[in-house]
């Protein structure tokens, strides 16, 4: 029988790592500072960026907020970018992601100075990660690595299963487990007899945005389980299937109709893994975490200490 | 029993449609030009010098030696790739690598411009081939998907193994093959049991640098087997488990003390896969002739038909 994976303890790591960063910027007189921009109403958007914006605050890294009408066009979005990446006083840029239609993402991405792309989208970055060299890395799948190195598993040789292959996780979770030596294997939507190869990992990362789509079928005894999956059930036919009716989860969904769920068949997973995060309350505190590392990496960068 | 894996008709492919592009260019006025650099008297650099500058002849693109001295600097090369960037006659460049040790190789690649940069090594590129986006890419395993595709034997769910992480050949392998709807696993020197994961593969790419390394027992009945690999065998008791007694191969040996062997056991794997490409005589015809496609496909990213 596996255990809840908390992770309390990584994400107040990398928020002490971060704040002991700011301290010896401040030190040096540069005072670390995000620039946030948010093109919209998002509801779900809004509520990612205030609570980047809290953290910062909490951290005592300087955020500045640029909110802009949904109706931005590309060149507009582009021109902010500009002045950003102009402005030495501003060391990260995050352009809050989905952005609306008109706007042309990758555009906007590979606008942004590579030092200052804190989520690490950037073409530039991602290049870098591939090739091993120094950069800013996407905040989820650092989050993972500081919480598998954490759990003090080791992490040399295991074979690792990524399930998703997304730009923002998948891709460079892969190449973050083969940079921890690693093996590693990538299954998603084409793969044939996803749970066979997936029965065969230390390590498994979901990733792929399909409620309760792993469960014990798919582990090895003794797995390490990672659910980086956010889907909200509504269905009560799904619900009856995924959620034990005696859970507080169920109890949650009864009375409200709906329920965050992640890629991961937590209850049934517990019976044969021995670590699983939930969701909600596991990686997505280490994704804004991580976030605050790379705000103070970027200060770094851009502020070389002699 | 399975097949020697002719990678002639494939090289000819690339080769014709890198000759009907550069007929497609040269009727707008445009003349494709690569510059190749070499720097320092490397025998085996020499021959491929040569080997691209002859090929490039033949396709009527234009080519331009730069031979530069084995005591060159890293500032000294940097201008000689700035100058080449600068010039808008010469669409792509080719630095020669291995370059001596006192030049700092990462910054002569970060140094040429992506869209001249017809080895796909620049980070934009390794990060757009990771993102999904159009640019330059590795030849190598270019061709290797090039060859695969010709098979008729289908990429979409298959499970493709590479063994080996090199960012020349392993990496932007295991992207493509992902690109194609391959479920992807990613071997390397720390992997438990590789041949276990390695049986399981349907398509497998050797890269590893270690002669005769995936016999017939790594394999899976019909399996496909490319073999990337370029090891010398000088030592004869390695060749006399390598390579069969009778075989030309070995006379070869006899005669010369010495042969080129892939990471395949060829003539173990032979009995068990379906096809298997060999060394010398295989990939090697494939990623020049994908060198001429990114030659070309380079001066049109320059030349954009309006």
């Amino acid at each position: 029988m596996g255990k809840r994976w908390s992770c309390k303890a990584t994400g107040e790591n990398l928020l002490a790592q971060a704040k002991e960063k700011v301290t010896a910027l401040n030190e040096r007189g540069v005072e670390p500072h995000l620039a946030v921009v948010l093109v919209g109403e998002d509801p779900a958007s809004k509520v990612y960026v205030s609570n980047k914006i809290r953290t910062c605050e909490s951290l005592g890294i300087k955020s500045t907020f640029h909110k802009l009408e949904a109706d931005t066009d590309t060149d507009s979005l582009l021109s902010v970018v500009d002045e950003l990446n102009g402005d030495n006083a501003v060391h990260g840029i995050l352009v809050q992601l989905p952005l609306p239609k008109q706007v042309d993402e990758s555009r906007i991405i590979a606008a942004i100075n590579p030092d200052k792309d804190v989520d690490g989208f950037h073409p530039v970055n991602v290049g870098r990660l591939s090739l091993g060299e120094p950069g800013l890395f996407p905040c989820t799948p650092m989050g993972v690595i500081a919480l598998l190195r954490d759990s003090g598993h080791g992490l040399s040789g295991k074979h690792a299963v990524v399930i998703g292959r997304s730009n923002i996780v998948g891709k460079p979770m892969a190449q973050l487990l083969l940079k921890e030596n690693c093996t590693v294997s990538i299954i998603h939507s084409r793969t044939q007899n996803p749970a066979d190869l997936c029965r065969q990992a230390d390590i498994v990362v979901a990733a792929v945005g399909r409620p309760g789509l792993v469960d014990a079928a798919w582990l090895k005894p003794g797995a390490l389980v990672v659910d980086v999956g956010i889907n909200e059930i509504t269905d009560s036919e799904q619900a009856r299937k995924l959620i034990p009716s005696e859970s507080k989860k169920m109890k949650s969904f009864r009375e409200k109709g709906r329920v965050l769920y992640g890629d991961v068949n937590y209850f049934s997973c517990l019976e044969t893994a021995e670590l699983v995060t939930p969701v909600p309350g596991g990686i997505g505190r280490l994704t804004i975490a991580h976030l605050m590392v790379n705000c103070v990496v970027a200060a770094e960068l851009q502020n070389p200490s002699t």
